[in-house]
């Protein structure tokens, strides 16, 4: 076993789900990741929790969408709900071993049985829950490294020192908390928002594992300028690269993308809401060193910034409304973020760096 | 995948257990079989059913009885106490990589913790439940066999001819349900003892997959003669060889092993109902043709009897009480089984068979 799983399993124990005596604990995995599964347990049982471990195959849940008829499709498994309400805490760890293999399932199915599921969710959302993700051949495919280089990736995104990432975070959120203007400047790039009286929210390592972003939501009709993505997003399995969004009065008024410009187009008007950011983000995770087609992991590169359009996150106080929330993210290596005039960050270095 | 999973997983389905649609079904895994797991999960969403697959690795279970305390030992799981209440069908698939990974857990630990558990074993009993296997390298090795060799050895037990087995098993217990007395000789062996007015049962495929014994509750102050137990018992993880038991007035008066005749003594001095009969079976499954240590499958192999020593069925209308429930098989490819005086099998060959 990778030695460094022990170090993974504390901090979901403990960091990030801070399990107790007594809780009952729900330990998701789909196709890999038994072996963090067992030392997550195992940690768990160490404190007095009480730990089950549930494993949906990818196959078997594409054979569901195949073979489920519509009255299986649109009823909720009453003895899935039980468990999940009578249950603490909830780790779900992503471990496909083939990241594409929904890619054939009819997206209205997979829609449909969201709607069915929706009061489990919201049960899960009820409880201490957090989502990571073990190093699969899959994801590193899709990270175009090896299997070994990519366990190197993702346990130096999620074995950092915390307590200074957290005290980082803390200070930023605290500089956000106090800003009325942001203004982000670099290649192609010069625009203008607002977060005033907005919460901003210091992302992890609690419901995500690897954490390491600070994210707020934008007045909705103060985003001004124009802004470029450098590093492509990717939506239902398709990448969208060379994005460039034009904003006035908070609403996206042009817009181009080098390649799959169509979908860009498509996700723009979904709906009303997601004409407008949903959300501004700062990853501030230095251990994340690559950009792997993995949002779980992209929006925390350390010195990059993200946008969202479409629906805001109500913590964050946001308003914005939207069937979508969608993530491109820019690398501020060249470029500056200004708070109320303030340059906070400067070619990938915060003020307080050395 | 193997191919013969998708039979494998139809005969659980539809003839074990019965799911019908909207049965919520729990599918339980050790720490291989996902693939059957798999198989069976959609063949439950096939017929209209909601399945769910636990996962509990070996090592996860030799880790909780190393790190639990009294209090997490003696608390029983409400999440997963709840999960049991709501399902309607239990899937139980042995799949251990290593048969031995509890051989170091101090036993009193385990008794300890079923105990704790025992409103969940019998909440479980009370559903529509079935216990199999997957092959494994492990099982192969208790079997001495290679893996491949082993796979062939556990679906030639399980996928056979099941409405001929059946056939059988219902002509073997409409015999033994009017017979008072059954005479077993063979080797070293001549016992009597009395089935009258007792239940037979016809063992599956239902609650055990491989199924193919029939089995009742001997009368018990009625053996009388001695018996030699050609195949081992097992009994935690020890052998036992060779057994010669001696009965007068049901009561073993005299006893011998070739080998482990230390423990034999222990378990037959267990309490009052260890000296006792507490099951004759008939095994009928001829797919079975090898003895493996694994009592799921030896029990049933093909001409062969087994006598269990404590605890007898209540469905079969026994009345012996024990601690202990302790199965020993006999081969009778030489010798008969006679029931009131007619030769129901001679030399393995049943007085039907060609």
């Amino acid at each position: 076993m990778d030695s460094r799983l022990y170090d993974f399993a504390k901090l979901i124990v403990h960091t990030s789900t801070k399990v107790k005596r007594g809780d009952n604990v729900i330990i998701q995995i789909i196709d890999e990741g038994q072996d963090l599964a067992t030392e997550i347990y195992k940690e768990v049982v160490h404190v007095g929790g009480h730990p089950l471990i549930i494993s949906t195959p990818s196959e078997a849940t594409r054979g569901f969408y195949e073979i489920a008829d519509d009255e299986t499709i649109t009823t909720m498994p009453k003895h899935y709900f039980n468990l999940v309400e009578a249950s603490d805490v909830i780790i779900s760890i992503r471990s496909n071993i083939n990241t594409k293999s929904l890619s054939n399932v009819n997206p209205k199915r997979i829609s449909l049985r969201s709607k069915t599921l929706k009061k489990l969710q919201e049960e899960r959302l009820s409880k201490r829950w957090c989502l990571t993700q073990y190093p699969t051949a899959g994801y590193a495919q899709d990270a175009e490294m090896s299997l070994k280089e990519y366990e190197d990736f993702v346990y130096s995104a999620i074995l950092i020192d915390w307590d200074e990432q957290i005290k980082i975070m803390k200070k930023l959120k605290e500089i956000m908390d106090e800003t009325n203007e942001v203004r982000l400047i670099g290649e192609d790039t010069d625009l203008t928002l607002s977060i005033n009286g907005r919460n901003s929210i210091v992302g992890g390592p609690t419901h995500n594992v690897p954490g390491g972003e600070v994210f707020t939501a934008p007045i909705e009709n103060s985003a001004e300028g124009e802004i470029f993505f450098d590093l492509s997003s990717v939506v239902y399995g398709n990448e969208v690269e060379g994005i460039k969004l034009t904003f006035e009065r908070g609403k996206i008024v042009d817009y181009s993308a080098n390649r799959n410009e169509k979908l860009l187009k498509s996700m723009i008007e979904t709906d009303e809401g997601s004409r407008r950011l949903g959300e501004l983000g700062i990853g501030t995770n230095r251990g994340i060193k690559k950009f792997t087609k993995n949002i779980l992991f992209d929006e925390k590169i350390g010195d990059t910034i993200h946008l969202a359009i479409g629906r805001s996150y109500k913590e964050c106080l946001g308003v914005n409304d939207s069937a979508i929330h969608w993530d491109m993210i820019k690398t501020m290596k060249i470029g500056k973020i200004i708070m109320d005039g303030f340059v906070v960050q400067e070619n990938g270095k915060f003020f307080w760096d050395a």
